[in-house]
Protein backbone atom coordinates (compact mmCIF):
# COMPACT_ATOMS: atom_id res chain seq x y z
CA UNK A 1 0.00 0.00 0.00
CA UNK A 2 1.04 3.38 -0.84
CA UNK A 3 2.37 5.45 2.51
CA UNK A 4 0.16 8.14 4.09
CA UNK A 5 1.16 10.45 6.49
CA UNK A 6 -1.27 12.19 8.49
CA UNK A 7 -0.08 15.26 10.59
CA UNK A 8 -2.03 16.70 13.42
CA UNK A 9 -0.56 19.98 14.71
CA UNK A 10 -2.00 21.61 17.68
CA UNK A 11 -3.20 24.96 17.93
CA UNK A 12 -0.35 26.54 19.63
CA UNK A 13 1.37 25.86 16.53
CA UNK A 14 -0.65 27.53 14.08
CA UNK A 15 -1.74 30.51 15.70
CA UNK A 16 1.87 32.24 15.89
CA UNK A 17 3.01 33.01 11.96
CA UNK A 18 6.81 32.70 13.05
CA UNK A 19 6.02 28.84 14.14
CA UNK A 20 3.37 28.50 11.71
CA UNK A 21 6.10 28.98 8.92
CA UNK A 22 8.72 26.77 10.73
CA UNK A 23 5.79 24.49 10.59
CA UNK A 24 4.83 24.50 7.29
CA UNK A 25 8.50 24.21 6.10
CA UNK A 26 8.61 21.23 8.22
CA UNK A 27 5.42 19.68 6.58
CA UNK A 28 6.41 19.48 2.82
CA UNK A 29 9.48 17.99 3.92
CA UNK A 30 7.18 14.69 3.67
CA UNK A 31 6.81 13.56 0.38
CA UNK A 32 3.96 11.69 -1.26
CA UNK A 33 0.13 11.47 0.32
CA UNK A 34 -0.37 13.85 3.31
CA UNK A 35 -2.82 15.31 5.06
CA UNK A 36 -2.64 18.33 7.94
CA UNK A 37 -4.93 18.57 11.05
CA UNK A 38 -5.19 21.62 12.82
CA UNK A 39 -6.19 22.23 16.62
CA UNK A 40 -7.31 26.31 17.20
CA UNK A 41 -6.16 27.55 19.86
CA UNK A 42 -6.04 30.11 21.83
CA UNK A 43 -7.05 32.74 19.69
CA UNK A 44 -10.76 31.72 19.81
CA UNK A 45 -11.79 32.18 23.12
CA UNK A 46 -9.33 35.58 22.87
CA UNK A 47 -11.52 36.59 20.24
CA UNK A 48 -14.77 35.45 22.44
CA UNK A 49 -13.28 37.31 24.80
CA UNK A 50 -13.37 40.50 22.93
CA UNK A 51 -16.64 39.44 21.72
CA UNK A 52 -17.86 39.27 25.09
CA UNK A 53 -18.55 35.44 24.57
CA UNK A 54 -17.43 33.88 27.82
CA UNK A 55 -15.41 30.53 27.72
CA UNK A 56 -16.26 27.99 29.76
CA UNK A 57 -14.35 24.48 29.95
CA UNK A 58 -14.73 21.76 31.83
CA UNK A 59 -12.37 19.27 32.15
CA UNK A 60 -10.02 20.73 29.54
CA UNK A 61 -12.86 20.46 27.38
CA UNK A 62 -14.47 23.87 25.67
CA UNK A 63 -17.90 24.09 26.25
CA UNK A 64 -19.22 25.24 22.80
CA UNK A 65 -22.59 27.26 23.02
CA UNK A 66 -24.16 28.90 20.02
CA UNK A 67 -21.88 32.14 19.97
CA UNK A 68 -18.82 30.44 20.83
CA UNK A 69 -19.30 27.67 17.75
CA UNK A 70 -19.99 30.89 15.14
CA UNK A 71 -16.66 31.92 16.76
CA UNK A 72 -14.83 28.22 16.00
CA UNK A 73 -16.25 28.26 13.38
CA UNK A 74 -14.44 31.85 12.12
CA UNK A 75 -11.16 30.85 13.80
CA UNK A 76 -10.76 27.46 13.28
CA UNK A 77 -12.71 27.04 9.71
CA UNK A 78 -11.56 30.26 8.49
CA UNK A 79 -8.94 31.95 9.92
CA UNK A 80 -6.26 29.04 10.98
CA UNK A 81 -7.49 26.87 7.69
CA UNK A 82 -7.04 29.94 5.51
CA UNK A 83 -3.53 31.31 6.61
CA UNK A 84 -2.36 27.36 6.70
CA UNK A 85 -3.69 27.02 2.81
CA UNK A 86 -2.00 30.32 1.76
CA UNK A 87 1.02 29.18 3.71
CA UNK A 88 0.90 25.34 1.86
CA UNK A 89 0.66 27.57 -1.92
CA UNK A 90 2.89 29.71 -1.19
CA UNK A 91 5.34 26.68 -0.38
CA UNK A 92 4.19 24.99 -3.84
CA UNK A 93 1.91 22.43 -1.64
CA UNK A 94 -1.15 22.14 -3.44
CA UNK A 95 -3.30 22.38 -0.10
CA UNK A 96 -6.92 22.82 0.67
CA UNK A 97 -9.09 23.88 3.31
CA UNK A 98 -11.79 21.55 4.88
CA UNK A 99 -14.13 21.22 7.51
CA UNK A 100 -15.99 17.95 8.42
CA UNK A 101 -18.92 19.38 6.37
CA UNK A 102 -17.34 20.27 3.40
CA UNK A 103 -17.73 16.52 0.90
CA UNK A 104 -20.19 15.47 3.99
CA UNK A 105 -15.70 14.46 4.89
CA UNK A 106 -16.68 13.90 8.77
CA UNK A 107 -20.19 13.13 9.83
CA UNK A 108 -20.74 13.64 14.06
CA UNK A 109 -23.60 13.53 15.85
CA UNK A 110 -23.77 16.49 18.62
CA UNK A 111 -22.81 15.01 22.14
CA UNK A 112 -25.67 13.94 24.33
CA UNK A 113 -26.14 15.74 27.44
CA UNK A 114 -25.42 13.65 30.59
CA UNK A 115 -24.02 15.39 33.17
CA UNK A 116 -22.27 17.91 31.55
CA UNK A 117 -23.95 19.65 28.11
CA UNK A 118 -20.68 20.23 26.31
CA UNK A 119 -23.25 22.25 24.03
CA UNK A 120 -22.36 22.50 20.02
CA UNK A 121 -19.63 19.66 20.20
CA UNK A 122 -19.75 16.60 18.14
CA UNK A 123 -18.72 13.07 18.22
CA UNK A 124 -17.58 11.57 14.75
CA UNK A 125 -20.54 8.85 13.92
CA UNK A 126 -18.70 8.79 10.32
CA UNK A 127 -15.52 9.49 7.80
CA UNK A 128 -15.97 9.23 4.20
CA UNK A 129 -12.82 8.69 3.34
CA UNK A 130 -13.87 8.31 0.04
CA UNK A 131 -13.70 12.09 -1.47
CA UNK A 132 -10.52 12.51 0.59
CA UNK A 133 -9.03 9.21 -1.41
CA UNK A 134 -9.99 11.20 -4.20
CA UNK A 135 -8.24 14.43 -3.44
CA UNK A 136 -5.40 13.54 -2.28
CA UNK A 137 -5.56 10.84 -5.97
CA UNK A 138 -5.24 14.37 -7.12
CA UNK A 139 -2.21 15.18 -5.28
CA UNK A 140 -4.24 17.53 -3.25
CA UNK A 141 -3.15 17.60 0.40
CA UNK A 142 -6.27 18.45 2.32
CA UNK A 143 -6.22 20.73 5.30
CA UNK A 144 -8.83 19.95 7.97
CA UNK A 145 -10.61 22.19 10.65
CA UNK A 146 -11.76 20.68 13.99
CA UNK A 147 -15.56 20.96 12.91
CA UNK A 148 -17.50 18.30 12.14
CA UNK A 149 -20.98 18.56 10.85
CA UNK A 150 -24.74 16.14 12.19
CA UNK A 151 -25.98 16.00 7.90
CA UNK A 152 -28.67 18.13 9.24
CA UNK A 153 -27.28 21.54 8.89
CA UNK A 154 -25.60 21.79 11.97
CA UNK A 155 -21.99 22.30 12.36
CA UNK A 156 -20.20 20.55 15.39
CA UNK A 157 -16.72 21.42 17.14
CA UNK A 158 -14.76 18.08 17.23
CA UNK A 159 -11.59 17.94 19.27
CA UNK A 160 -8.68 17.52 16.33
CA UNK A 161 -6.92 14.85 18.14
CA UNK A 162 -9.56 12.88 17.52
CA UNK A 163 -10.61 13.82 13.91
CA UNK A 164 -6.69 13.27 13.27
CA UNK A 165 -7.23 9.23 15.11
CA UNK A 166 -10.18 8.24 13.19
CA UNK A 167 -9.59 9.35 9.70
CA UNK A 168 -5.99 7.44 10.42
CA UNK A 169 -8.29 4.57 11.23
CA UNK A 170 -10.32 4.38 8.19
CA UNK A 171 -7.29 5.65 5.97
CA UNK A 172 -5.87 2.83 6.91
CA UNK A 173 -7.92 0.26 4.67
CA UNK A 174 -6.09 1.94 1.74
CA UNK A 175 -2.91 3.12 2.65
CA UNK A 176 0.05 2.62 4.86
CA UNK A 177 -0.84 5.24 7.63
CA UNK A 178 2.03 7.38 9.51
CA UNK A 179 0.27 9.49 12.18
CA UNK A 180 2.31 12.15 13.59
CA UNK A 181 0.81 14.60 16.98
CA UNK A 182 2.83 17.57 16.81
CA UNK A 183 3.03 19.94 19.71
CA UNK A 184 5.47 21.78 21.75
CA UNK A 185 7.30 19.12 23.48
CA UNK A 186 9.86 16.67 22.35
CA UNK A 187 7.20 13.55 23.36
CA UNK A 188 5.64 12.40 26.04
CA UNK A 189 7.56 13.05 28.82
CA UNK A 190 8.36 11.85 32.88
CA UNK A 191 8.76 14.76 33.85
CA UNK A 192 7.36 17.70 32.12
CA UNK A 193 9.57 20.40 32.88
CA UNK A 194 12.55 18.32 31.38
CA UNK A 195 12.99 17.46 28.10
CA UNK A 196 15.49 14.69 28.20
CA UNK A 197 13.30 12.32 30.26
CA UNK A 198 10.89 11.43 26.80
CA UNK A 199 10.09 8.26 26.41
CA UNK A 200 11.21 6.64 23.01
CA UNK A 201 8.69 4.00 23.49
CA UNK A 202 5.51 3.72 24.81
CA UNK A 203 3.26 0.56 25.16
CA UNK A 204 -0.64 0.64 26.07
CA UNK A 205 0.41 -1.62 29.62
CA UNK A 206 2.98 0.81 30.52
CA UNK A 207 0.67 4.00 29.80
CA UNK A 208 -1.76 2.67 31.88
CA UNK A 209 0.22 2.01 34.80
CA UNK A 210 1.88 5.58 34.32
CA UNK A 211 -1.49 7.41 34.25
CA UNK A 212 -2.85 5.24 36.82
CA UNK A 213 0.21 7.03 38.81
CA UNK A 214 -0.17 10.19 37.65
CA UNK A 215 3.04 10.28 35.48
CA UNK A 216 1.34 11.34 32.58
CA UNK A 217 0.73 15.00 32.22
CA UNK A 218 -3.84 14.88 32.25
CA UNK A 219 -3.44 16.84 28.83
CA UNK A 220 -1.69 14.19 26.95
CA UNK A 221 -4.29 11.44 27.78
CA UNK A 222 -6.76 11.91 25.17
CA UNK A 223 -3.83 12.18 22.60
CA UNK A 224 -2.55 8.61 23.79
CA UNK A 225 -5.68 7.22 24.06
CA UNK A 226 -6.73 8.75 20.20
CA UNK A 227 -2.94 7.39 19.37
CA UNK A 228 -3.57 4.07 20.46
CA UNK A 229 -7.10 3.43 19.22
CA UNK A 230 -5.40 4.44 15.76
CA UNK A 231 -2.90 1.61 16.13
CA UNK A 232 -5.48 -1.14 17.21
CA UNK A 233 -7.49 -0.31 14.11
CA UNK A 234 -4.54 -0.42 11.53
CA UNK A 235 -2.40 2.47 11.53
CA UNK A 236 1.01 1.58 10.77
CA UNK A 237 2.79 4.12 12.88
CA UNK A 238 1.78 6.86 15.72
CA UNK A 239 4.81 9.33 16.65
CA UNK A 240 4.03 11.92 19.46
CA UNK A 241 6.47 14.86 18.50
CA UNK A 242 7.60 18.26 18.02
CA UNK A 243 8.07 20.87 15.01
CA UNK A 244 11.85 20.20 15.26
CA UNK A 245 11.66 16.45 15.08
CA UNK A 246 8.83 15.53 12.96
CA UNK A 247 10.45 14.63 9.54
CA UNK A 248 13.17 12.67 11.14
CA UNK A 249 10.75 10.70 12.98
CA UNK A 250 12.01 11.44 16.50
CA UNK A 251 9.93 11.48 19.54
CA UNK A 252 7.91 8.81 21.00
CA UNK A 253 6.60 6.01 19.35
CA UNK A 254 3.40 4.09 20.36
CA UNK A 255 4.24 0.40 20.11
CA UNK B 1 -20.74 21.82 -24.07
CA UNK B 2 -22.70 20.94 -21.13
CA UNK B 3 -24.15 23.86 -18.51
CA UNK B 4 -22.85 24.99 -15.77
CA UNK B 5 -24.85 27.60 -13.19
CA UNK B 6 -22.83 30.26 -11.54
CA UNK B 7 -24.92 32.16 -8.88
CA UNK B 8 -23.21 34.86 -6.68
CA UNK B 9 -25.68 35.65 -3.82
CA UNK B 10 -25.15 38.91 -2.13
CA UNK B 11 -23.67 39.59 1.60
CA UNK B 12 -27.12 40.30 2.83
CA UNK B 13 -28.98 37.08 1.16
CA UNK B 14 -26.27 34.60 3.14
CA UNK B 15 -26.28 36.27 6.85
CA UNK B 16 -29.65 36.11 7.70
CA UNK B 17 -30.91 32.68 8.74
CA UNK B 18 -34.32 32.58 6.88
CA UNK B 19 -33.22 34.08 3.44
CA UNK B 20 -29.89 32.08 3.39
CA UNK B 21 -32.32 28.69 3.92
CA UNK B 22 -34.85 30.26 1.15
CA UNK B 23 -31.73 30.89 -1.14
CA UNK B 24 -30.48 27.32 -0.95
CA UNK B 25 -33.92 25.86 -1.37
CA UNK B 26 -33.94 27.45 -4.95
CA UNK B 27 -30.03 26.88 -5.59
CA UNK B 28 -30.15 23.11 -5.22
CA UNK B 29 -33.17 23.40 -8.16
CA UNK B 30 -30.84 24.08 -10.44
CA UNK B 31 -29.59 20.10 -11.94
CA UNK B 32 -26.13 19.41 -13.55
CA UNK B 33 -23.24 21.51 -12.63
CA UNK B 34 -23.21 24.12 -10.76
CA UNK B 35 -20.81 26.98 -8.60
CA UNK B 36 -21.69 29.28 -5.72
CA UNK B 37 -19.93 32.39 -5.27
CA UNK B 38 -21.00 34.36 -2.28
CA UNK B 39 -20.66 37.84 -0.40
CA UNK B 40 -19.82 38.77 3.05
CA UNK B 41 -22.38 41.50 3.91
CA UNK B 42 -22.95 43.52 7.13
CA UNK B 43 -21.27 40.86 9.50
CA UNK B 44 -17.63 41.66 9.26
CA UNK B 45 -18.19 45.04 9.89
CA UNK B 46 -20.24 43.94 13.09
CA UNK B 47 -17.80 41.84 14.18
CA UNK B 48 -15.01 44.06 13.35
CA UNK B 49 -16.80 46.38 15.43
CA UNK B 50 -17.06 44.47 18.37
CA UNK B 51 -13.25 43.77 18.02
CA UNK B 52 -12.88 47.54 17.83
CA UNK B 53 -11.78 47.77 14.40
CA UNK B 54 -12.95 50.42 12.42
CA UNK B 55 -14.37 49.82 8.96
CA UNK B 56 -13.58 52.58 6.40
CA UNK B 57 -15.36 52.57 2.64
CA UNK B 58 -14.33 54.52 0.15
CA UNK B 59 -16.70 54.79 -2.65
CA UNK B 60 -18.58 51.60 -1.66
CA UNK B 61 -15.41 49.69 -1.21
CA UNK B 62 -13.96 48.40 1.94
CA UNK B 63 -10.07 49.05 2.87
CA UNK B 64 -9.51 46.34 4.33
CA UNK B 65 -5.94 46.59 6.99
CA UNK B 66 -4.16 43.46 8.43
CA UNK B 67 -6.57 43.51 10.96
CA UNK B 68 -10.30 43.90 8.65
CA UNK B 69 -8.34 41.07 6.45
CA UNK B 70 -8.25 38.59 9.71
CA UNK B 71 -12.28 39.25 10.10
CA UNK B 72 -13.11 38.59 6.46
CA UNK B 73 -11.13 35.84 6.06
CA UNK B 74 -12.88 34.95 9.59
CA UNK B 75 -16.17 35.89 8.62
CA UNK B 76 -15.95 35.13 4.64
CA UNK B 77 -14.10 32.18 4.38
CA UNK B 78 -15.38 30.40 7.72
CA UNK B 79 -18.60 31.50 9.24
CA UNK B 80 -20.73 32.53 5.71
CA UNK B 81 -19.00 29.44 3.73
CA UNK B 82 -19.05 26.97 6.28
CA UNK B 83 -23.17 27.49 7.43
CA UNK B 84 -23.72 27.45 3.39
CA UNK B 85 -22.32 24.37 2.79
CA UNK B 86 -23.85 22.75 6.18
CA UNK B 87 -27.16 23.74 4.60
CA UNK B 88 -26.23 22.32 1.45
CA UNK B 89 -24.80 18.95 2.72
CA UNK B 90 -28.20 18.73 4.69
CA UNK B 91 -29.99 19.23 1.48
CA UNK B 92 -28.22 15.88 -0.01
CA UNK B 93 -26.04 18.67 -2.23
CA UNK B 94 -22.34 18.07 -2.53
CA UNK B 95 -20.79 21.19 -0.97
CA UNK B 96 -17.27 22.24 -1.02
CA UNK B 97 -16.51 25.96 0.74
CA UNK B 98 -13.50 27.34 -1.24
CA UNK B 99 -11.01 30.38 -1.22
CA UNK B 100 -9.12 31.64 -4.72
CA UNK B 101 -6.02 29.88 -1.95
CA UNK B 102 -7.37 26.87 -1.63
CA UNK B 103 -6.59 24.34 -4.63
CA UNK B 104 -4.52 28.03 -5.99
CA UNK B 105 -7.81 28.39 -7.57
CA UNK B 106 -7.90 32.34 -7.97
CA UNK B 107 -4.29 34.17 -7.99
CA UNK B 108 -4.70 38.18 -7.38
CA UNK B 109 -2.54 40.81 -6.94
CA UNK B 110 -2.18 43.38 -3.92
CA UNK B 111 -3.60 46.66 -5.79
CA UNK B 112 -1.27 49.29 -6.50
CA UNK B 113 -1.58 52.10 -3.89
CA UNK B 114 -2.50 55.31 -6.14
CA UNK B 115 -4.56 57.87 -4.76
CA UNK B 116 -6.17 55.28 -2.51
CA UNK B 117 -4.46 52.46 -0.42
CA UNK B 118 -6.71 49.82 -0.37
CA UNK B 119 -5.04 47.45 2.21
CA UNK B 120 -4.93 43.91 1.15
CA UNK B 121 -7.51 44.18 -1.78
CA UNK B 122 -6.71 41.52 -4.47
CA UNK B 123 -7.77 42.11 -8.03
CA UNK B 124 -7.52 38.52 -10.32
CA UNK B 125 -4.32 37.62 -11.88
CA UNK B 126 -5.14 34.03 -13.03
CA UNK B 127 -8.49 31.80 -12.42
CA UNK B 128 -7.08 27.85 -12.34
CA UNK B 129 -10.16 26.25 -13.70
CA UNK B 130 -8.23 22.70 -14.21
CA UNK B 131 -9.20 22.18 -10.44
CA UNK B 132 -12.65 23.32 -10.35
CA UNK B 133 -13.58 21.01 -13.24
CA UNK B 134 -12.01 18.38 -11.71
CA UNK B 135 -14.33 18.96 -8.92
CA UNK B 136 -16.96 19.84 -10.71
CA UNK B 137 -16.20 16.35 -12.57
CA UNK B 138 -16.77 14.54 -9.40
CA UNK B 139 -20.52 16.06 -8.94
CA UNK B 140 -19.37 18.51 -6.21
CA UNK B 141 -20.47 21.93 -6.00
CA UNK B 142 -17.58 24.51 -5.03
CA UNK B 143 -18.78 27.27 -2.68
CA UNK B 144 -16.76 29.86 -3.18
CA UNK B 145 -16.05 33.28 -0.81
CA UNK B 146 -15.05 36.77 -1.61
CA UNK B 147 -10.94 35.93 -0.98
CA UNK B 148 -8.05 35.56 -2.94
CA UNK B 149 -4.33 35.27 -2.25
CA UNK B 150 -1.03 36.27 -4.00
CA UNK B 151 0.99 32.84 -4.05
CA UNK B 152 3.32 33.94 -1.70
CA UNK B 153 0.87 33.32 1.06
CA UNK B 154 -0.60 36.64 1.49
CA UNK B 155 -4.75 36.08 1.93
CA UNK B 156 -6.55 39.08 0.08
CA UNK B 157 -10.28 40.10 0.00
CA UNK B 158 -11.86 40.79 -3.39
CA UNK B 159 -15.27 41.91 -4.57
CA UNK B 160 -17.50 38.32 -5.08
CA UNK B 161 -19.13 40.30 -8.18
CA UNK B 162 -15.71 40.28 -9.69
CA UNK B 163 -14.77 36.82 -8.78
CA UNK B 164 -18.18 35.46 -10.19
CA UNK B 165 -17.65 37.09 -13.47
CA UNK B 166 -14.19 35.93 -13.61
CA UNK B 167 -14.89 32.16 -12.94
CA UNK B 168 -17.50 32.81 -15.40
CA UNK B 169 -15.63 33.98 -17.93
CA UNK B 170 -12.98 31.24 -17.62
CA UNK B 171 -15.38 28.25 -17.27
CA UNK B 172 -16.86 29.60 -20.61
CA UNK B 173 -13.93 27.98 -22.58
CA UNK B 174 -15.67 24.71 -21.23
CA UNK B 175 -18.96 24.70 -20.20
CA UNK B 176 -22.32 26.91 -21.76
CA UNK B 177 -22.37 28.88 -18.64
CA UNK B 178 -25.07 30.93 -16.96
CA UNK B 179 -24.35 33.79 -14.67
CA UNK B 180 -26.72 35.05 -12.15
CA UNK B 181 -26.56 37.76 -9.50
CA UNK B 182 -29.00 37.26 -7.00
CA UNK B 183 -29.66 40.23 -4.62
CA UNK B 184 -32.38 41.76 -3.09
CA UNK B 185 -34.49 43.32 -5.99
CA UNK B 186 -36.21 41.73 -8.85
CA UNK B 187 -33.39 42.99 -11.13
CA UNK B 188 -32.23 46.25 -12.47
CA UNK B 189 -34.81 48.86 -11.79
CA UNK B 190 -35.42 52.15 -13.00
CA UNK B 191 -36.96 53.83 -10.22
CA UNK B 192 -35.33 51.47 -6.74
CA UNK B 193 -38.21 51.99 -4.87
CA UNK B 194 -40.15 50.35 -7.80
CA UNK B 195 -40.25 47.15 -8.63
CA UNK B 196 -42.46 47.20 -11.60
CA UNK B 197 -39.89 49.18 -13.32
CA UNK B 198 -37.80 46.08 -13.66
CA UNK B 199 -35.69 46.51 -16.84
CA UNK B 200 -36.15 42.53 -18.23
CA UNK B 201 -33.28 43.72 -21.42
CA UNK B 202 -30.14 45.21 -20.97
CA UNK B 203 -27.64 46.26 -23.45
CA UNK B 204 -24.51 47.85 -23.23
CA UNK B 205 -25.00 51.28 -24.55
CA UNK B 206 -28.34 51.70 -22.92
CA UNK B 207 -26.46 50.53 -19.60
CA UNK B 208 -23.71 53.37 -20.64
CA UNK B 209 -26.71 55.93 -21.09
CA UNK B 210 -28.56 55.20 -18.15
CA UNK B 211 -25.61 55.53 -16.17
CA UNK B 212 -24.38 58.76 -17.57
CA UNK B 213 -27.74 60.32 -16.64
CA UNK B 214 -27.56 59.07 -13.03
CA UNK B 215 -31.02 56.67 -13.41
CA UNK B 216 -29.06 53.52 -12.37
CA UNK B 217 -28.33 53.12 -8.69
CA UNK B 218 -24.10 53.01 -8.50
CA UNK B 219 -24.45 50.12 -6.23
CA UNK B 220 -25.48 47.82 -9.67
CA UNK B 221 -22.55 49.20 -11.55
CA UNK B 222 -20.01 47.19 -10.45
CA UNK B 223 -21.98 44.17 -10.64
CA UNK B 224 -23.22 45.67 -14.18
CA UNK B 225 -19.73 46.15 -15.59
CA UNK B 226 -19.06 42.83 -14.43
CA UNK B 227 -21.98 41.33 -16.10
CA UNK B 228 -21.28 42.77 -19.49
CA UNK B 229 -17.40 41.93 -19.25
CA UNK B 230 -18.52 38.26 -18.91
CA UNK B 231 -21.51 38.47 -21.77
CA UNK B 232 -17.98 39.72 -23.56
CA UNK B 233 -15.34 36.88 -22.76
CA UNK B 234 -18.17 34.35 -23.56
CA UNK B 235 -20.65 33.79 -21.00
CA UNK B 236 -23.93 32.06 -22.51
CA UNK B 237 -26.75 34.08 -20.27
CA UNK B 238 -25.81 36.88 -17.51
CA UNK B 239 -28.98 37.49 -15.25
CA UNK B 240 -29.53 39.59 -12.78
CA UNK B 241 -32.16 38.22 -10.25
CA UNK B 242 -33.62 37.59 -6.65
CA UNK B 243 -33.85 34.11 -5.10
CA UNK B 244 -37.45 34.30 -5.35
CA UNK B 245 -37.14 34.27 -9.19
CA UNK B 246 -33.65 33.32 -9.90
CA UNK B 247 -34.91 29.50 -10.58
CA UNK B 248 -37.36 30.47 -13.25
CA UNK B 249 -34.72 32.59 -14.90
CA UNK B 250 -37.12 35.84 -14.66
CA UNK B 251 -35.17 39.46 -13.68
CA UNK B 252 -32.94 41.47 -16.17
CA UNK B 253 -31.15 40.33 -18.83
CA UNK B 254 -28.03 41.64 -20.24
CA UNK B 255 -27.94 41.17 -24.11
Amino acid sequence: MDRLTIIKVGGKVVEDTDSLSAMLDQFIKFSGNKILVHGGGSTATEIAGKLGIETEMVEGRRITGKSMLDVATMVYGGLVNKKIVAGLQARGCNGIGLTGADLNLITARKRPVQEIDYGFVGDIVDVNSSELRMLIGENVVPVIAPLTHDGKGQLLNTNADTIAAELASEMSGYFSVYLFYCFEKKGVLLNPDDESTIIHELDKAVFKQYQKEGIINTGMIPKLDNGFRAKRNGVKEVLITNIANMANGRGTRLV
